[in-house]
């Protein structure tokens, strides 16, 4: 097999050289639970009589989960493999560090392997007498059921998830207040995302799927499972249509509610196609007497490298939500 | 032709939809000056009674330059078409918009073509009674002259100058305090970048120079501009070891001194393989007893979906640069 082109050492360490990498060019947010990929919080003291809330998932999607561990946001993270859930014992290890006796919600996307093994976490912390609660976010409209997943998949949606409870958890919110919080939000968000090209797991060493050059496919996951068409490409006009029109029929458009957005880049697409799909995407919700009132454009959820963006509509139906996502954090990459 | 593979409509009009979608995704930072691509802080009052700053270029390196507009830092930013030098009276706009009676810096990478429009527009500017100074960022020490250079290139470590004089002007510096910190500030801001792919201009339709599957180049600059070798991909430790040793000879990396470093992400290359690299970057450095004391590590000044990092080393021999740095902003991409 000839070297895939991407700077790395040995495919089997990127996870591990990643985690030092990051930990050590922030060490003002983060630092690494000992014997683990999890990284928790270093301004440990801001922590103090509050729940604290634990995220993660296999590796592949940075700024996710990692950037997002900060005051004001998650309390740790824990970095699996490539598209690979963690292993129980280490989200368990995050657990603990999170832990600051008023229990620890865990934001967990919707794939068996991450469901069973953040349970069994949960099992076990619970014989150590912390208090766990958890939320699984499946916001992905695309399909029911795919590669990896019963019911719909757990996408950048995400993101959003853990600026709302990691804010409440910041104001002092109780474990139940916390749980409530996040299953009355996470019926408002749906995701939808097109992409243009597939990512390469190192260690595997080929793209996860193909798609010819001038040709994109519709509602793919962010581990390269399989979304719900294939077409020619087509201008960012008719992707904006396209995925909000698939999001309406999930989530009526209604001109009297409050939105919030997120654009979210795969990995590989500029920026400038971000702003571009977000310039399309504004007018067409203008054309529905929408302005959103809370907007982010930018890779928060990628899947490696590959091309593509994601749309996330939040109806704020609770205005408690806009002050959450609104609070101040300080996190690497929100 | 075929239909290049972005999420774009017209490639004529990609600055301009790129624009209006920035400034509407974020009004709560940018405004954009009419009849411009010029944008502008819209938190004007912060302005008040400080020098204003102004930096811009060709579009192409987003979040560069308006992802940086914001209190604390640009006070606007211009874009030009793609990889394009904005026009002078675009420039002038922007100088305007930004002036408060104290006076205007210039932020400009070294450019043929930004250099003589920036030069115009403060002609313009200074009929207009607007005092106006600059700094030519030449921070780039792969190769002496390219093309569309005379001398070194500007890159990645002009985001750093913005930080810098962005902070002094908040604070409420002179003109002349900001030129005298951005010459001497200059001089030790030193940037190499490696590439593993080109990036595409959408007008153009096919990518700016071609590497093999298994071929890297050192030295290419954010315009598709020719490295200094090419070679087979190498592991990640191995391309830290050639960067630093191309630093090093240009400005020696001592123990008893602090710095800063920017790992800057070109566009296409995942956050994985940045932190991987910062990892090697850190061991390597550590072994000649240097721990950075300010580390960034991300897409800062890109080259539109060009695969590859760039390495800013920069020498902190006066203490108050790294209050600067530190210097709390309200920006997109900060």
């Amino acid at each position: 097999m000839k070297p895939v082109k991407k700077i790395i050492n040995e495919p089997q360490h990127v996870v591990s050289e990643m985690v030092d990498g990051l930990v050590r060019s922030y060490p003002q947010y983060l630092e690494k639970i000992p014997d683990t990929e999890a990284m928790v919080r270093s301004d440990k003291d801001s922590m103090t009589g509050k729940v604290g809330i634990v995220s993660g998932g296999g590796s592949g999607h940075e700024p996710s989960h990692a950037g997002f561990v900060g005051k004001g946001m998650l309390s740790a993270a824990v970095a699996g493999q490539v598209f690979t859930s963690p292993t129980p014992d280490q989200i368990y290890a995050a657990i603990k560090a999170a832990d600051h006796g008023k229990g620890v919600f865990l934001v967990i996307k919707n794939y068996s392997g991450d469901v069973m093994n953040f349970d069994m976490a949960k099992d076990l912390a619970e014989l150590d007498d912390i208090k766990v609660k958890s939320i699984i976010v499946d916001d992905d409209i695309a399909v029911e059921n795919s590669l990896y997943t019963q019911g719909r998949r757990g996408v950048a949606g995400t993101v959003l998830m853990h600026k709302l409870v990691g804010a409440a958890a910041d104001q002092g919110a109780t474990l139940e207040e916390i749980e409530q919080l996040a299953q009355s939000a996470l019926a408002n968000i749906k995701t939808i995302a097109v992409a243009l090209s597939a990512a390469t797991v190192p260690e595997v060493g080929k793209p996860g799927f193909t798609l010819a050059d001038d040709e994109i496919e519709y509602g793919v996951g962010i581990h390269s499972e399989p979304g719900y068409r294939r077409e020619k490409i087509k201008t960012s006009k008719k992707l904006v249509t396209e995925l909000l029109e698939k999001i309406e029929k999930n989530q009526p458009l209604k001109s009297d509610h409050q939105y919030a957005v997120l654009v979210n880049g795969m990995g590989a697409t500029p920026l400038m196609e971000q702003y571009i799909f977000s310039h399309d995407l504004l007018d067409q919700l203008e054309d529905r007497q929408i302005k959103p009132v809370f907007m982010k454009v930018g890779n928060y959820m990628t899947s490696i490298e590959m091309a593509g963006v994601s749309l996330t509509i939040f109806d704020l139906v609770d205005n408690k939500w806009l002050e959450y996502l609104n609070y101040p954090v300080e996190t690497i990459a929100w």
